[in-house]
């Protein structure tokens, strides 16, 4: 496979660009290794310049110097420490770049606007692109997946730690400061997203919040969580009670689960997100629950929690090899609650390989 | 004092704007009290459309409907099922809006150009505008300052507590991860940044990231932490030492105290950000080490950590009575280490309200 800036490289050609910036800061890191976070996108902590031909740049700031040298080999270090416009309209002209691309859903329009200007002021065409680098980003080579795997693993030992120590009482909010709290004593970077845990009727809310209402004997209890380890994302769903999960619970628990069979038994390369999609949803229409599903199947993972590609009926694209998904069917309930179950699953030639090892839904 | 809806419809009426639309979520936040958080940029809960008449309306989706009915008086939920741009191609023209102001510095440029094409196809003009409501948060009022009190005194008690059980070997990231769990445990929201522990070496780096570097005797330890409750931040810096700090720390941390004294008293309505800046870093700069102060003395907080107005060179215009601004000299070595000390402080008629009671400096 070629390196991914090699495939940079070949797509800016077709496009006649002579850079791109790279402001994304997953696809900063894809690319350079640098693992700085931004505070927020008004307070980036770095930008890669990728001209077609030569060396590409990390422009930072002093304080992220150390950091960048250390971490983003092959990338020359300049810093903007009088601001990234000053810099840039000295290195354009010095690099001969005549039309430049920049990263359009990363990119502030304020920011959009000075880049404008800069690039007016030194005669560069300036060129809006998206998705570039995420589309690489989809398919995952052996090392990648191997990051991915080892975030999952830690994902489920943390999760099976905490799921032994969850108590009739304990708030939806306890139980997810433990799960993040033991997420990072356990060497993960942090969660990967907002940790769920919702009980009884919350459990009905696709994206609740951990409220202070106490853990309820016999209820559906979401759990939705995932780490980030070494850059690299887990994503997974298990839904639990305490005691005796009600009737309804367990039938809800094998339909849902049997969706989740037959999707993760469609999976291969050649499929589309559509397909994969539409055998789970089948399974729970026919069962009267159709419009209680009301979101995707699943979504990629990888430096970033959600990415391509979805599993929809919006994506009629074929999986790839090497692209890894969740596989998430649900069904809520207003009122009574939701039944959840998430695994992750590699796209491979011949079949779907299943990340997880964890199978706490068959208590149920 | 006027509302925040009243100062911003008299300045859309200033600039003849119809509406504004609010995709910041401090912004939306402060405005509506719909308190959900963005997953991304890319990932919003929710935007605010604010006519110049009328009410206002929170759009969002159905994940967010409940939330956004119970917690945003005063504003019409609509749901954008379809799509934000869908809503709006019906929503512009049924207000009889015409021109319409988004939020430059809080919109992607990929989202601002889909927003130029719904607006031209319902022939509405578009204007970009920045930091329109940041200007009017800058001033907080009573309640306000007293959700920041409160901040401030929960992130104090968590510092204390942490800081009684620091011990030598124990890591920064150990550290850093007590003291985030300890915030959520107490009910804060969350940390309002990453926490900073960073000893010896590692503290000469004004933006440290915690290590496993084991916490040592005698070396300078810089903790610099803040929290969010009830929507509002804190923001305090200590640098502490195990057992007794050498004589170069001690000597340093009382010229570092000494210039956050300086410019506390500075602090008042009408003096610039400039001069109380400047007090501090003559006193530093006397010393000789007006070289290794590489940052702005302090910066505003409230919804936002890092908020206007900022106590730097930059900053010529006057502070206003409410304001909040950290005052956080610092003197760094390479090779050694730092000191940075940090406080909060309310700007009144005649002088700064110092809104921290710790003395934990005054241990040295």
């Amino acid at each position: 496979m070629l390196s991914p800036l090699s495939k940079i490289r070949s797509r800016l050609k077709r496009r006649r660009l002579d850079a791109l910036l790279v402001t994304q800061p997953e696809n900063r890191r894809y690319l350079s290794g640098f693992t700085a976070e931004d505070t927020s996108i008004a307070e980036s902590s770095g930008v890669l310049l990728v001209p077609f031909r030569g060396a590409p740049f990390l422009l930072t700031d002093f304080r992220y110097q150390l950091q960048a040298e250390t971490e983003a080999a092959g990338f020359e270090v300049q810093l903007y420490n009088r601001g990234l416009m000053a810099l840039l309209k000295k290195l354009l002209p010095a690099l001969g770049i005549k039309r430049l691309a920049f990263e359009s859903h990363y990119t502030l329009h304020s920011t959009s606007e000075a880049l404008e200007k800069t690039a007016k002021d030194v005669s560069v065409e300036l060129v809006a692109l998206r998705n570039l680098i995420e589309k690489i980003r989809e398919r995952k080579n052996k090392e990648e997946l191997r990051k991915i795997e080892r975030s999952v693993a830690l994902n489920e030992q943390v999760f099976q730690e905490v799921y032994a120590d969850l108590y009739e009482g304990m708030t939806e909010r306890d139980a997810a400061i433990r799960i993040e709290t033991a997420m990072r004593l356990k060497g993960a970077e942090g969660p990967s997203f907002e940790t769920i845990v919702a009980g009884g009727p919350n459990s009905a809310l696709p994206h609740a919040v951990p409220t202070d209402r106490p853990l309820t004997k016999g209820e559906p209890i979401i759990i939705d969580m995932g780490l980030k380890l070494d850059g690299y994302c887990s994503d997974m769903t298990r839904t639990v009670a305490l005691g005796t999960p009600s009737e309804k619970m367990i039938q809800l628990s094998r339909l849902v689960r049997k969706a989740q069979l037959a999707a993760t038994e469609e999976i291969r390369a050649g499929k589309t997100g559509y397909e994969v999609d539409r055998t789970a949803r089948r399974i729970i229409a026919e069962a009267g629950y159709g419009d209680r599903f009301g979101h995707g199947l699943g979504h990629g993972v990888g430096l970033a929690v959600h990415e391509g590609p979805s599993l929809s009926k919006r994506n009629r694209k074929k999986l790839r090899i090497g692209m890894v998904v969740t596989v998430e069917p649900g069904i809520y309930l207003p009122g009574w609650g939701g039944i959840r179950l998430e695994n992750m699953v590699a796209v491979e030639k011949d079949g779907g390989r299943l990340l997880n090892q964890d199978t706490t839904f068959l208590d149920l």
